[in-house]
C-alpha cells in the first residue's frame, strides 16, 4: 500500500497517529534543523516536516521538486501549519528523483508562455489549475449524462470513419482507409437520426472533426461533441430538456467543486428555470449586430457544447 | 404532446381511462370488423383496436408496417391481449408513412443476411434484438464509469489525431491534417500516463483505430477503448479494480436488462470476487495451448474490453 490516507483526509483528530502519505514534492524549504516539504497529492497539498537525525534527512537532501515520495510519520496538530496539521516524517521512500532545474514552474509562481506549456504538458497537467479544469470538466460530463439516463435516454457509440460528409458546408479531414479515402465524422448527426428512430431518445459525448481554420468563431479542428437526439418531440421539449442539463450541470460542479472554482477564481453563472428564450430571428440580429457574417444554410444553430 | 403513456407503463389499473400512446406499427391484423395493431414504442409493444365505424378506421386501411402514429384511446383491461391490456382507439394521427413491403422484416420472422441488415440499418436497430444491445451497452457503460467514480477517478478527453504512434507494432490509420501527414490515435497510453502523473486516477472511454486486417485474433480497425490508469498502486490494485468493474457490469447488466437479456436469450455468468487469477506464464501457455501464434512483444497483454 503506497498510502493510508490523501493529503486532504489527514485532521487535527488524527494527531497522534502513525500514517502514510504519497505525492510529489511541491514545494520544499530547508531551514538547517528541519526541512519542510509541501507534499501534493490528487486531493491537495500538505506539509511534512524531516527532522535533522533523522534517517530520512539525508535521503531527502538532494531532491529536487516534483520528485515523488512516500513518506511514513506522526501526525501532528499545530496551528501554525497549513491546514493546522503536519506529518513528522518517521521514513521517506524516494519513488522517482525528479531532474533540476524544472523546465516549468508547477506551483504557477513563474508564468509560463503557452508554448512552454505545451512541451512541458506532463508538468503543465499538474498545477493545480489545470487539474481543477479536469476535474470540473468530469462533474460537468457526468452531470450532462445523468440528466439524460433521468429522462430514459440510451448513450450509443456511432462510427467515426464514415465514407461521406454529414452536413453540407462542414470541411472533412481525409482518412487513407486500407487504401481507400474516407472521412473522419464531423458530427454523429445521420446515425443518431437512425437510432432514434429505434429506440427514441440516445446521446452520445465523443470526439468530432471540422477541417476549419482555428480563426473562424466555427468549431476547433477536435472537439467533444456532446450530442442529443430524440423522437416523439417537438422543439419545445427540446428546449426544456436542454435547459434541465445547463441548469443541473451548473448547479453540479458549483457543488461538487467547490474548491476547484476557487482555485481557478471563477463564480458559475447563477441560472433559473425557464431561462429566457430568443427565435432564431432574433438570434441572427443579435449575432449581425455584433459583427458577425452569417451565411444563411451555416449550421449555425447546432448545438454543439465544447468540454 | 405526443404521448401520455409509454406503451409498457399501461396496465389494467387504467382500465376505462384516456390514453395517447405513440410509436411504430410492428404488426397489423385486419379482421373485417377490427383491425389489431402492435404498436411499438421504446418500452415494448402494446395492442391498439380500432373498430369499423370509428373515423381512424378509414385512415389506417392504407398503413404498412413501420408507419408511425399516434393514438388517442380508451383503456380496456382484457385477458385475452397482450399484457392483459388493449388500447381502443378513439382517433389515430398518421406521423409518417412507411414503404411497402419493407426491404427487412423488423419483426425478425423473416431472418436477413448481414449484407442486408447493414444496408437496411435503419430497420435493423428497429428489431428487438438490436434494441436490447444498444440498452446493454449503455447499461454496461453506465456501471463501468460508476464503479471509477466511486474510487475518485476522472474523466478525460485526449487527442484523437496524433503525429506519431503510442505502442510499437500498431498499425495507424494516416489522416491528411492540413496538409501534413498524422494518425488516428491507436491508443489514448500516452496521455493517460501523462494525466496519471498530475491527478492519479483518471479514465477514459473513447474511439481507438487499428489498421489490421479483420482476419486476425486482434483488434476491429474502430473499436470502443475503455481505459483506465492510476497512480500509486501496484498489478495487485489494477487487478482488484478490474474485478469490481466486471463484477458490478455483469450485476448492473442483469439487473437493469432483465428484459432485453430474454430477448437475446442470454443469461449472463455468475461472477464472484476475488476471481480466479492466472500468470503472465500461464496465459501464454494456455494461448500457445488452443493454437494462438503468439509473437512475444504484441501489446497482447492490453486490457481492451470491445463494447
Amino acid at each position: 500500500m503506497f498510502r493510508t490516507h490523501l493529503v486532504s483526509e489527514l485532521n487535527p483528530k488524527l494527531d497522534g497517529a502513525e500514517v502514510k502519505v504519497a505525492g510529489w514534492v511541491h514545494n520544499i524549504r530547508n531551514l538547517g534543523g528541519k526541512v519542510f516539504i509541501l507534499l501534493r497529492d490528487k486531493s491537495g497539498i500538505g506539509q511534512i516536516v524531516v527532522e535533522k537525525g533523522n534517517s530520512a534527512y539525508d535521503k531527502i537532501m538532494n531532491i529536487g521538486l516534483e520528485s515523488t515520495l512516500v513518506v511514513n510519520g506522526i501526525v501532528k496538530a499545530d496551528p501554525r501549519a497549513p491546514n493546522g496539521i503536519e506529518v513528522h516524517a518517521k521514513d521517506v521512500e524516494i519513488l522517482s528523483y525528479a531532474k533540476s532545474p524544472l523546465p516549468l514552474d508547477v506551483t504557477g509562481k513563474v508564468k509560463a508562455d503557452i508554448d512552454t506549456r505545451l512541451r512541458e504538458r506532463l508538468l503543465d497537467l499538474r498545477r493545480l489549475e489545470m487539474q481543477a479544469v479536469l476535474k470540473i470538466q468530469s462533474v460537468a460530463v457526468k452531470s450532462f449524462r445523468e440528466t439524460l439516463y433521468k429522462y430514459g435516454f440510451v448513450e450509443v457509440f456511432t462510427p467515426k470513419i464514415i465514407a461521406s460528409a454529414t452536413e453540407g458546408g462542414a470541411q472533412l479531414f481525409p482518412v487513407l482507409y486500407f487504401g481507400k479515402e474516407a472521412f473522419l465524422a464531423q458530427s454523429p448527426q445521420l446515425y443518431k437520426e437512425l437510432l432514434a428512430g429505434a429506440i427514441e431518445r440516445v446521446f452520445e459525448i465523443a470526439p468530432a472533426w471540422r477541417a476549419e481554420e482555428s480563426d473562424t468563431p466555427y468549431h476547433l479542428s477536435e472537439f467533444i461533441s456532446m450530442d442529443v437526439e430524440m423522437a416523439f418531440a417537438d422543439y419545445n421539449d427540446i428546449m426544456a430538456l436542454i435547459e434541465q442539463i445547463i441548469y443541473n450541470m451548473i448547479n453540479d460542479v458549483r457543488r461538487e467543486c467547490r474548491n476547484r472554482l476557487k482555485i481557478l477564481n471563477y463564480t458559475p453563472p447563477d441560472v433559473k428555470i425557464p431561462m429566457k428564450k430568443i427565435s432564431y430571428s432574433e438570434a441572427i440580429e443579435i449575432l449581425k449586430s455584433k459583427g458577425v457574417n452569417i451565411k444563411f444554410g451555416d449550421d449555425i444553430g447546432t448545438p454543439e457544447l465544447r468540454v
